[in-house]
């Protein structure tokens, strides 16, 4: 099967002294430069942002979840409308996933068998039906440039080790009746590469859309080797890294994607999906991997926690309530420096700290609005400086302008 | 007592069929052109609108609730702060109320007796004491550039005749204990004269803060001559008809402001409180008023209700469902326009009723974001065409252009 054509991926300048390097990928709806962070528009919206602000912020290219979408408004609605991009007035590049993840972590009553999954529906209670050719179909109808194939995604780490909550949550990612955590691993892996023949099978709209290949396995090195090497057995214009980030902490990510990312085509582009904080970002870059999406800019910021250089802020701390200073003295977007921005006439000064806390404190969905821009442009401005410092080898420069990449921060959230 | 001079007032050009004037109020924040709406920010935020996206709408001044800042955050931490207008973000002209008909309104333990109100705080549970000194106080402390005295503002309606509901509503606007409606009134309009000249007195930043006086008298016409008659005879650089719109219809509230509007200085602005729909707004243009606020555009936004130049539709409505239409195919605003907002390499077409309807099923704050802006908008649009109309004595062109101002539209909501 030869590799589509709608994707192609140059690469500018390669680190003289890691696996990383900068490029562009172009699509039918215009290119993105990579190490690319992708804000996630999960239902069609980039929770609360305007398309233009997410175009200023620097972000390029967006994500948008078929799970989501295909239950509310319905796929079928959306390709009536022209497509995703049309409907949500996005034109430029998008990536929808395959739905799988969501359909496994998100639902409580699901069934996984070697044709797909069965679950309820959040919306309206009814049983839906996702297998690796309905996941395709669906992403053709959304008409995202690139989409994602249908995995098996089991949690990485045993859920026997896990406390009760955080069980309940994994068991319900496909785990459920599965007593051999090492041999639902296994099947995953096996699953994944026969559900990708057929997503590539079944994918109709091949010079349009760019189908991702993605490699599971786990924690478990030797397993994720194979899976690469079934994986990108199969000629697709780009791969992914999946089954990361779902449990496990930052040493064991960094652990699996250096070992992991050497394993992808070097030409093409590499997605570790649904990472993360910062330093975990860097430490991919560092071993080669071109982009990432979370959904923590958003997620965050609409809970008042807010990204700076130094790490997180808490808004609603009660030391905040009377700091007039700004999320972050060295940031950029129009929240931290909004006379920058082209507002010098509106707001010559930043948003304080205390105003934040009081737009939180007040219930207001501003302060959400706000701290979810700042955040955005937050790791835009991270991928940014990282992409400088790949071509300039400048990474004491780029650890000194963000000590955020140098201490620890919390584990990595999932999408 | 002299008349404050940090106020001033041009008027441009009168109607030659009717009481309508256009011109310009300025103040230490600078200008705005009147007839004018104030979009309400109450909690010291537009719902969801970024400052300069409310300045493009050519909204030149906005609204804050006393009652809402002195709870939270407090007025002295707003003071700290430097006042209000670097506290939002908003450096033009701003009004604040007085709270008095928040404090009746919204709390449901209230007490009024001849030197105040006392009522029950809705954020902690408190009881906070409001008289006119302290009212004056507080918006000395929030620093806006125009403020309101603290009236008694009891329902124009008889509460006997409403029924439970309305009633409960009505009785706690101080009516609770007043068997005889017509005495609380008389009550409420000579009150209100005695409580403007203690605002007077209080008043500490005269040179900075211009006080509006508040004519009452609910509907009889003779009251609102005799409180119109005592108010203006405090010498104050504006004056404002309250008590209108708190539960009487369209024809009420233009038969109480026909009468009203002439009783105040023809050299001074006129600032109808709390109105509202095109349609009153226009009828009390015609008046001569020259100032207005409501909630109505964010609240109704925030409810998926758009206005347009045709009437207001509930964008969650199922026939809405495949429309990709905009709003408003006549609004020039960035939801229906984006293109001629400057969005064009962004948005070429405008947010379709389909993608807006989507965002409120799936409960999406960005549905409530797009539909206030453009809702702002509206209004700010309604006002520059009555301006135009007064000017030209187009009035024809523009019910031909707002076909809303001719058909009968649902009952002006209250602040």
């Amino acid at each position: 099967m030869p590799s589509p054509q709608c994707l192609q991926f140059d690469i500018d300048a390669r680190s003289r002294t890691c696996n990383a390097r900068t490029g562009r990928v172009t699509t039918r709806h215009g290119s993105f430069d990579t190490p690319a962070f992708m804000p996630v528009g999960t239902q069609g919206t980039v929770k609360g942002l305007l398309p233009w602000d997410i175009a200023k912020s620097g972000a390029q290219i967006i994500l948008g979840n078929t799970y989501h979408l295909m239950l509310r408004p319905g796929s079928e609605l959306i390709a009536r409308r022209g497509g995703l991009h049309p409907f949500i007035g996005w034109p430029g590049p998008i990536l929808t996933d395959s739905g799988g993840y969501q359909a496994y972590s998100l639902s409580d009553t699901n069934k996984i068998d070697e044709d797909g999954v069965t679950f309820k529906s959040g919306i309206d209670g009814s049983m839906v039906r996702l297998t690796p050719e309905r996941a395709i179909e669906v992403q053709n109808e959304l008409g995202a440039d690139i989409i994602m194939a249908f995995d098996d995604c089991p949690p990485s780490v045993d859920p026997k080790t896990l406390n009760e909550t955080r069980r309940r949550m994994t068991n319900a990612r496909g785990g459920r009746n599965i007593v051999d955590h090492d041999a639902r691993l296994e099947e995953a892996l096996e699953r994944t590469t026969r559900w990708l023949e057929r997503c590539a099978r079944a994918h109709g709209r091949p010079n349009e859309q760019s189908l991702f290949g993605i490699v599971q396995g786990g924690t478990d090195l030797e397993r994720r080797t194979r899976s690469a090497k079934e994986i990108t057995a199969i000629d697709l214009p780009g791969y992914a890294i999946g089954g990361v980030a779902v449990g496990e902490g930052p040493d064991e990510i960094k652990r699996v994607v250096e070992h992991t990312a050497p394993l992808l085509p070097e030409d093409k582009p590499r997605y570790l999906m649904g990472v993360g904080y910062e330093r975990d970002i860097l430490a991919a870059v560092r071993a080669g991997v071109d982009m990432f999406d979370c959904v923590l800019p958003t997620r965050n910021g609409r809970n008042a926690n807010a990204f700076t250089r130094t790490g997180q802020i808490r808004l609603r701390n009660a030391q905040y309530a009377e700091d007039d200073g700004p999320i972050d003295p060295a940031c950029g977007c129009p929240v931290c420096s909004p006379a920058a921005n082209g507002w010098a006439t509106i707001n010559e000064r930043p948003f304080g700290r205390a105003y934040l806390r009081h737009l939180f404190q007040a219930g207001e969905m501003l302060g959400g609005v706000l701290v979810s821009l700042h955040n955005v442009w937050h790791f835009q401005a991270l991928l940014l400086d990282i992409r400088r410092a790949i071509r300039d080898d400048g990474w004491s420069a780029l650890a000194a302008a963000w000590p955020v990449l140098v201490e620890r921060s919390a584990p990595t959230g999932t999408a």
